[in-house]
């Protein structure tokens, strides 16, 4: 509903636990805001997978009596935000299939750059797609996969594929958590100490997880890492040559909870840092600073700590607030805005207001803020963004508009903030987003402020692609 | 509920037709007997393949919304009857896939007996598997077949198929139709008479289809026969050798609908003609002739025509009757029974009683049955069945018990006839079962009657088997 | 779905039962084809009444969890048909209010006459409705009863009331049927024998409740009898001046389940007798008797045994067949009909058929499946109705067409022959109704044969009126 | 699921709206803080009213057909969070029914002291019960009162009850809203000005609606004051005495959204002066201040300022939590919480912490916060509250724990210190609540700190009740 870019996937996978569908299914609760159209978990009891998807929010598509049914001490959940409408329940994961050693699920965080080109092959081959995901087209690869064990089967289908992956495999015995060579997508590894007895471990998305189900974080799924558990615990392979890793910067900036450590940091911390650092570059004499809920509000803080300017709530979200609604066929000016933010007057009459947010899409939200805004008494408007200027859309796992939509691309800053409506607007500087690494911007991908894609779809420097298949069959 | 066995599909297809889906959609209504449990249908518009299947009836599965969401001149569709508990809707069908020439669906009434088999070849190629149905067997087959033109191919996957099929498959542009070359499974090929243009074609398991949409009626597909439906109107392949046909006689004792046209003949007139064969075989005093109702009908009115006795109405039953019930803990005598039939003391007073129904398969429900019959006042209850004793179980796409649950294939006749608690028992000798076809027995197979089987599982004589895949995961 | 009158209502109550709400609820499964739009049970556990009412059939409306919570002893239930569309749950059964002596609830079959008059002068008086049924008029006149005991406010609400009534009334500890004086709507009571305790009681609207249930029949609840139920046992109360009955004729011809046993006879054996009568009173020669089924079949049989002339099944009728269809936008040729039933050429080809049925509404019907059964090959269609022409509306808790939509009260038999077109036409005499009565017509109530009605909405000689209020709200 | 008091409901009415039930569920909408299990609407097309209710949230109990349906120009709305578990659609409102003027409609926000009386007195005189809810008692006195128009019959109704009420009333032409005489809960009233036309009305429980409905905000309902919108416009009645008001002050405190204007004052501003003079009273050395989101947080922006400690976010909230969770059977300490908070130790480590909150009613989930920040790393938590200790229950339309179950009943404040395990414990003075209406107290009621109810249940000075009626019967 927000001008915002989306996150497409939660990944967990717990090993080793007596509950682990239900506390696989407490971490997608805990990762909902990276994907909120389906949701799944496959368990594996030790005989056979048990599989549960269905369109829906977490709290929707689990009940009691299917997480009883759930059974095991492995199991691996999903959640899936989907893109381009295809919004099938046959694309929904984890993906679970039979193929020569048994059965095996699949959760997928990511993008496939190659995917098009590996599909085309393996259909030439005789191999039959159901979805139009690309992660069947991993299952494929290690189905076809000449090797004998099954990680050895996983890793060579993952030399054969190009992009962005954090994935979590399970088949009956053994759970797989693996990423991609870059580092793309976060994927962090947990354990629960066992009492005398074996370990049980976790691998998710983020460690905003653990926190919930108390269980210990040990680390980062290092870039290019296969982590195999089995009984015998953890084991750890490399089996890429060592690359710099290009970890999504806007995961730090925007995706993850706040509460969360990504790539070894505070997404809070960082983000408050952030505000500071765009205090620092571009201060402006004003009453108050407001952040636009809830995002900005880390920033803000930042912000206002830094200048001075004393933090306000101008800005009320109602977080009752749906997917949908039915709006009145009269016209009500910023409806789709109103219906989850209002402006206070009392709060804003007369005032000089620093607006602080963490990025600007489309322009078309940010428009519709500082209208209330003014509306509502405030005698000046300045935006504040704790990021720089969007300008290209990402390939690796991330919902952006197309080039021509991102207002940044088509527009300057002063062109957006005379569209925004803004009396002043600032972004924060690339190099500002490095601060609060000491400067360092090795490590990063921020292809999306920069347009410099560490990974492209083949050896001939083409620009990478979203692995959008046609539809086999509609619902 | 009545102890009975169950067909366990209904497939139909309709080519070049303005209103495919909606025609498939009757056709599916109009075969709802052969299958309760899950109903689908495909649709092509002419780019891209439609699906819709859901668990339930197919009055509950399409809504006014789905079916015009089902577009395009062509559409396949199935009913499915869930043989050993695997009530997953992923073994609903059609079943939709893409493979290397683009999409293609298949509606499957058979049992390959040789699934087993060429699963595991499949899977040791690196075929993945997402459904325990065999028909997928058949897609794989497709799909990996060297062949180029899709009839090749398909016709390709046949020859290395064994069992039994009558099979619908849909691309974007054609639709194919085979039948097994024993014919097991009934087919049948109608058409709607283009006016000036181009013919529409059906494919149905029953006539009855075609006399709901009013398609006239052209003749079975025949055993071993390949149609080919597409712009240039329907083709006829004949891919196998020759050999003596093995139509499962039991559609015309028992599944198919009284209305439709089996094999050349009425199912109706053979099922009153059995009722005749049966009272010039065993003739018994008596006062009244009853059916057990609604499949003993027609065999009643054949036995009253020719015995004389009078025909008349001592069962009645409640056809709202949905498929599972409340039961009181307190026990209710024959309770199973008396929820559908009701026997009537009026008619039944101090009579001698001819009871006629088609076929008795574990004996629990005839039991029942004639002691509601006693308890109404029937003097003698005489069982007279329109069928030889059911010995053995089918391999063919029929849902039958066990041997060891077949009350024929462990008590003699008098054995049963004290089981079920009848004055007298007789059931219809084999042979007259093929009076109708002037004694004429060649062309059908009534293997449950004889354990004949016309198909065995490999040329080491071995015997058919059900193709019972382990479940890759249950929902 | 069928061109038939309606009936609106069943109506169940068990007292005394350890299992009350299950009897109930199997009861309603008995009755279901009195009413098919809601469905509701409320028991008393002592102390308090715990209901459930629902939109759709008994099947669907209560499942396991809910009957087990519908606990007592005692309970009521109810089947709903609604007539003109008040489809509203507020005018679903059992209508359960509070009033100055505690919880009552009440199920009701019938039409209150003079429910209008009775609703001003209540609302007048400061009564405040929440439905549009003229059930909570009773209630309301029993909470407004200056009597002083329950039974004593009943019985004075019924003094007021004017029209057809079988009611059943449960309290906390107390459960009273009541039949209206004229006994237009069937009502019976039955018996679960006690071993060495009390007897449990059983109210319902037809005797096949009790074969399911395996209560014993008492008999009849007379017209303008209140039974009273209660630790005590049965009590019987006639509160109001003898008068000949009024039952209604058309329950027998064809509302009842043929294995009821209505007014102490047998409607199955009534039935035959009316096709008997019929054959007596308009002989044709043909080949063939066919019965439109199911209702027709019991005429048919009587018919064919009178008239010497083979019974046989013409037509195949679709037991799946639920209550709606998506009709296809091109013609098909009577389809609403073909849905249904299906004409079978075999038994048809040029063969003089009589059609037995038990009565025609609007012609409709009647007119399609005679062009069915001509399409169908029959030489000559001649139409045989079990009942005189229905010309009147009904009053009295039957929805029927009005006066102008009723085929015959407008066009002559042979007009009527001409629209369905047949080749001959002929109706049951009003006399033939009763020769299975010994000629007896006294006691019954066959106003839309006549236009005698018994009950007039005032003593101004007023006709009758449907109680049709406007509704307070919709949904 | 937090330990909090809870709001029963919220009404909202428009009148001389073309898309009034769109604007009523908006309204509805905005005001779901204050219900959040049942919601329904009641439209007058002028004719007839029309209604739709539903257990649910706002957003899934209406859809775009349901809206489409509430035609006509008024409609009055309600939210209801329903006390004692009787969660019944009955009690669900608007409540409709007819009585002798025709259909009417009701809203109600608040409680009846004497509703218990009432209904005895109005069942003695005839008047039946459908629901358990003290809101039937007012239309039974609008029915059964002897005055001639509505409004004269809604004011002789409510000047029989005692207790509390904000309603809105609905009749066919006509819309009432009413406050109790002294003004416990808010009411309000907008308008949307008409071009050239007649205006439109709003009444609603707060005004956060008339923001997001781009209505204007007139002013309060004052207490006492009965307004009737017709054609005519708006009236305004006073049929009371004048009174000191008692406006509930936990309104202020914690009810309404920080975005509404409640009794004049901006919500937001007065909880952050609450902060403000906390801080002034209770201030303590400490490194940052942090609020339990989301109610703390305005608080928590006085308290930082006055106190010149930082402002940090400690504790983050998740917010795609639902209302039911599957909990692990295994022990998660503090999991109820943790599900919603979560505790950052980057923020936490080594850190004396001020946690702001609204008010602690039993105690266990500030225990359970508090037991959560010292794991994540506080070296000390001190509680401070910005409101004084709740010891008594709430008669008047707040859902309340017993005397019992309140800690500030039963423990000092150092033993409420002790058993949350905070290092130091500090309330509000209730002198500090009146600081921002300059310590001038008249005019609010605060028994839910003082015990001072200003009204009772009768005159003899007995303590007011809940209207707890026995349920007739339950679903």
């Amino acid at each position: 509903m927000f001008d915002k870019f989306h996150e497409e996937c939660a990944v967990v996978g717990v090993h080793g636990h007596p509950e682990a569908a239900n506390m696989v299914y407490l971490g997608l609760y805990a990762l909902q805001h990276r994907g909120q159209e389906s949701s799944g978990i496959v368990s594996s009891d030790g005989d056979v997978l048990i599989s549960h998807r269905q369109m829906g929010l977490v709290a929707d598509v689990f009940k009691e009596d299917i997480i009883k049914n759930l059974q095991g001490a492995s199991a691996i959940g999903h959640n899936r935000y989907s893109t381009s409408g295809q919004t099938d329940i046959k694309n929904a994961q984890p993906f679970v299939v039979e193929y020569a050693d048994g059965p095996i699920a699949v959760s997928h965080n990511g993008n496939l750059v190659n995917a098009n080109e590996l599909r085309q092959q393996l259909e030439e081959s005789g191999s039959i797609f159901q979805s139009t995901s690309d992660t069947e087209v991993i299952v494929h690869l290690i189905a076809t996969s000449k090797e004998k064990t099954l990680t050895d089967r996983v890793v060579d289908a993952l030399h054969r594929v190009k992009g962005s992956y954090s994935l979590v495999f399970l088949t009956t015995h053994t759970m797989i958590a693996a990423r991609d060579p870059l580092g793309f997508r976060p994927l962090i590894v947990g354990r629960f100490r066992g009492e005398g007895e074996r370990d049980a471990w976790v691998a998710a998305s983020e460690t905003c997880v653990l926190d919930l189900i108390e269980a210990e974080y040990v680390r980062e799924v290092e870039p290019g890492e296969v982590l195999v558990f089995s009984r015998g615990g953890m084991e750890s392979l490399k089996p890429f040559p060592e690359a710099t890793p290009a970890r999504c910067i806007f995961e730090s900036i925007y995706f993850a909870r706040p509460d969360s450590n990504v790539y070894g940091h505070s997404v809070y911390q960082y983000r408050k840092e952030l505000g500071r650092q765009l205090a620092r570059e571009s201060h402006i004499d004003a009453d108050i600073v407001t952040p636009v809920p809830d995002s900005g509000v880390p920033a803000a803080i930042g912000y206002a700590e830094q200048s001075g300017i004393p933090l306000d709530l101008a800005l009320i979200r109602n977080h009752y607030v749906g997917r949908t609604f039915i709006e009145p066929q009269q016209h009500i000016r910023n409806f789709g805005v109103k219906i989850k933010l209002n402006a206070m007057r009392e709060v804003l009459q007369g005032k000089r207001v620093v607006v602080v947010d963490d990025s600007i899409v489309r322009g078309t939200t940010s428009q519709k803020i500082i209208r209330m805004l003014r509306e509502a008494g405030a005698a000046e408007v300045h935006v504040r963004i704790s990021s720089p200027p969007t300008i290209s859309p990402c390939y690796y796992g991330i919902d952006t508009p197309t080039h021509k939509e991102l207002i940044a691309s088509v527009h300057s800053v002063d062109g957006i903030r005379s569209f925004i409506g803004a009396d002043s607007l600032a972004y924060l500087s690339r190099e500002g987003l490095y601060t609060f690494f000491k400067g360092n911007d090795a490590g990063y991908c921020d292809a999306c402020f920069t347009a410099n894609y560490p990974v492209l779809a083949d050896d001939n420097g083409k620009t990478p692609q979203l692995h959008l298949f046609e539809a086999v069959s509609r619902r």
